[in-house]
């Protein structure tokens, strides 16, 4: 680790008033809001969907303090494009993500997906971790 | 309260496995996240700017558990339109943002603002208060 | 009009190789670009539509050429906010738009609606006019 | 060609009041507006620059009369992430975008890049060719 980083992190820290774990949660929703809001309106057919789920994933996994992140775009509501027209845009009831978050010795996993009893995608915190 | 909300409440509630102020901290992230992501890239000029704020702002208060949220775009970024080129679009720099959230007797408040000794738009957690 | 306002249209002017007609309509086209990937995901209920359809409606109008724009958001797609988490994101199947662009003494009537017949959004040019 | 093709372009093209050539540059100026609008705020740095510039181009490719399109992303302005910090998004003065629209036989070229003299990204018709 340089001493920029240790500084720079230093820096950051001290704006932050609670703990690692509830620090871990809030980058964690961060990178979920991040994942909705920017890529939802997105073309989207079948040609085009694997390397958005990836390109979402690695522009998730550029933000601070991502350990590691998963991107499924549910392929059942997508269709092979058969006219100039037939194209759709992603919306959030289409994805699916799994997002791990590490801050020093604290991991947080959180997850967003459609819940059919719920009638819509939910961002939740599935565990936190003090490794 | 009517039974309908306190079953979503309750369904919604089950996927959680963390403390009250962790997910009033989570639900923070995501709406920064959503106002980042959402609205960077938006034409603005000084003309249109109070009117992007309240924008902002309401969108961020349909979303749950929004106490209260106050946008702030930096005008001294921006400038009169000379001509018909002359705009701009938001950037992260240019926001500033105090969000407060509440759930169950939790309030977490999260800030959003362009921190000159890191040369970035730090998110952050400035408070979390148990009522 | 400013001298400086004059260069500058000048210099981008030269790099367009078309008509005036179909520079107004590459506008337009843009415009509702703009409008549908700018805005599509923004959090909507009925309290915040009519501020919505103004701020988008003032975006446009500090893009270049922008004559007029009137935004409308289909309200039988939205419901009031009954508990915490009922609330929509804004579709392209909820925008109505008719944009004119004019430049020089061309205008160009654009317009973005659902067709029902098409079943998606359409952007289509309604009327050019040699005033 | 399915019927169902034609039938759908068919339906569509009745909603247009403007000449192929006209057709064609509105088809343009809709997908450069898209991609300012859509990806502009993505974070980015150099580990996934690349993916960024496919996913851009595979979704517009998925949208209407797109024959080809090449997006680049200006590397100068990136950098290596050094730290957890240390990254950007995606502003419309990095992106180069070349885009070819055809439409029966009239092809539209027009393009996206950041014009030194003009001080912003400009958006333009490059060339219209009758086939």
């Amino acid at each position: 680790m340089s001493s920029t980083k240790e500084r720079r992190e230093e820096l950051a820290s001290k704006y932050f008033n609670c703990s690692l774990r509830e620090r871990a949660v809030f980058e964690a929703g961060i990178k979920l809001g991040t994942i909705y809001h920017q890529f939802v309106g997105t073309p989207i057919c079948t040609a085009n969907v694997e390397i958005l789920e990836r390109a979402i994933e690695d522009g998730v996994k550029v933000q601070p303090f991502v350990k590691d992140v998963k991107v499924t775009i549910d392929r059942s509501a997508l269709r092979k494009k058969r006219d100039e027209f037939d194209y759709q845009t992603l919306t959030g009831g289409m994805l699916e993500v799994v997002l791990i978050i590490q801050i020093g010795n604290v991991r947080a996993v959180a997850e967003m997906r459609y819940i059919n009893e719920l009638h819509y995608p939910l961002m939740y915190v599935r565990e936190i971790i003090d490794l």
